[in-house]
């Protein structure tokens, strides 16, 4: 059966570093499914316009398209419900709350920490595209937004404290093994690190522990990750 | 069967304002169990002393003595196995997550906005133990503390963005029906309540629906507190 993903790539059309697109990766691993990756970028709208999205991912999974990172998370745990993402009617509950915090507490802080040195690994059409649109957003250039990080850095640390604290009695978010709350705050640090080489988690700090063992899962998925060279 | 529960007072010993105290009034009831509640204060610690503990809430059912508010939640779950408090394995790591991030990054903020107002509800021994105990460790008088708390009032619910998108989608945090990730977030605001009238959240905020509906569940159990007087 044909199984397909959308995914988002830099001009290495080996570098993917969708923080959604991570998501759905992991899920897929965590459900044992294999999936042939198509490099998707930002202005390349038309390969996707049959499915209705502008964004990515978006799943082909034999005949059924799916899009949207959290939608395709509940087809997958619809469609193969051995190995289950969620769990529990709560957990998966708590699992949405997991995904709102990401999204509207560490995405900014982490833009913040990031977005500038996304450029260097997108392709030349997409650069024009991601920087008008984020400077568009921000209000300000992309090197004017990033030009406190490193005093941020700190910061951006202390914001992670609750999944910090919570790896101190536990293995996982979800527990003694990873589901798809882990993989909602994994693909926030992959992307991070696919592209840029700053060194957002402290060396000793339980996270980066947490995210060695997520990037040696499934076979080391996440550590096989092609990132922005050290020289770039 | 004996159960009883040592519940921080204030100076009139109906009003009950500890957060963790709240959980555990919640716990039992979405248990359905009764229990007598023990009035306690912060100077109080002669009376818990047998029990190993100097903090509340403290549980004794029947020959058991559990202190702390997860102890005690995990001890209901396991004694008290129906109506579940967490769900499945997933559900009660997401939950310890849940408890991390209001600890952690509700708590600091919400100690801002009220501490100062905290007090005029305590009896006459304890105010001279509050303000000691709180200003050592926050360097500085609870009035120089929140000092800039109706500035602050804004981001302190920006804060709860995640709790708020959550319930976008769903009425309680933990789906369809409450549990104890909802009674964590509700013990938080239900402290602040008691000890403050200050308006945290605004009327229209999803946040202020959800706690409604925590405050008239177990027939009113929230809604009948005693808080503090209008004009104190």
């Amino acid at each position: 059966m044909r199984r397909e993903l959308f995914d988002l790539a830099g001009a290495d059309s080996a570098l993917r570093f969708s923080p959604f697109c991570w998501r759905t990766r992991m899920a897929l691993a965590h459900k044992g499914l294999r999936v042939t990756t198509i490099p998707w970028r930002f202005t390349d709208k038309a390969a996707i316009a049959h499915t209705g999205s502008t964004q990515v991912p978006v799943l082909i999974d034999g005949e059924r398209t799916v899009v949207d990172s959290s939608a395709i998370a509940d087809y997958l745990e619809q469609a193969y419900p051995e190995r289950p993402l969620f769990g529990c009617d709560a957990a998966r509950a708590l699992t949405g709350f997991m995904r709102n915090w990401v999204e509207r507490c560490v995405f900014p802080a982490l833009v913040e920490q990031i977005v500038v040195d996304i450029p260097q690994v997108l392709a030349p059409a997409d650069v024009a595209y991601f920087r008008a649109t984020r400077e568009k957003r921000f209000g300000m250039s992309l090197e004017a937004y990033c030009a406190s990080r490193d005093a941020s850095l700190p910061a951006f640390r202390e914001l992670l404290a609750p999944v910090r604290v919570t790896l101190a009695s536990q293995a996982y978010l979800c527990g003694a093994e990873p589901a798809y709350a882990d993989y909602i705050v994994f693909g926030a640090l992959q992307w991070a690190r696919c592209v840029s080489r700053r060194e957002l988690l402290a060396l000793d700090d339980p996270v980066s522990h947490w995210l060695d063992r997520l990037l040696d899962a499934y076979d080391g998925l996440g550590r096989r990750a092609v990132r922005v060279g050290p020289e770039a």
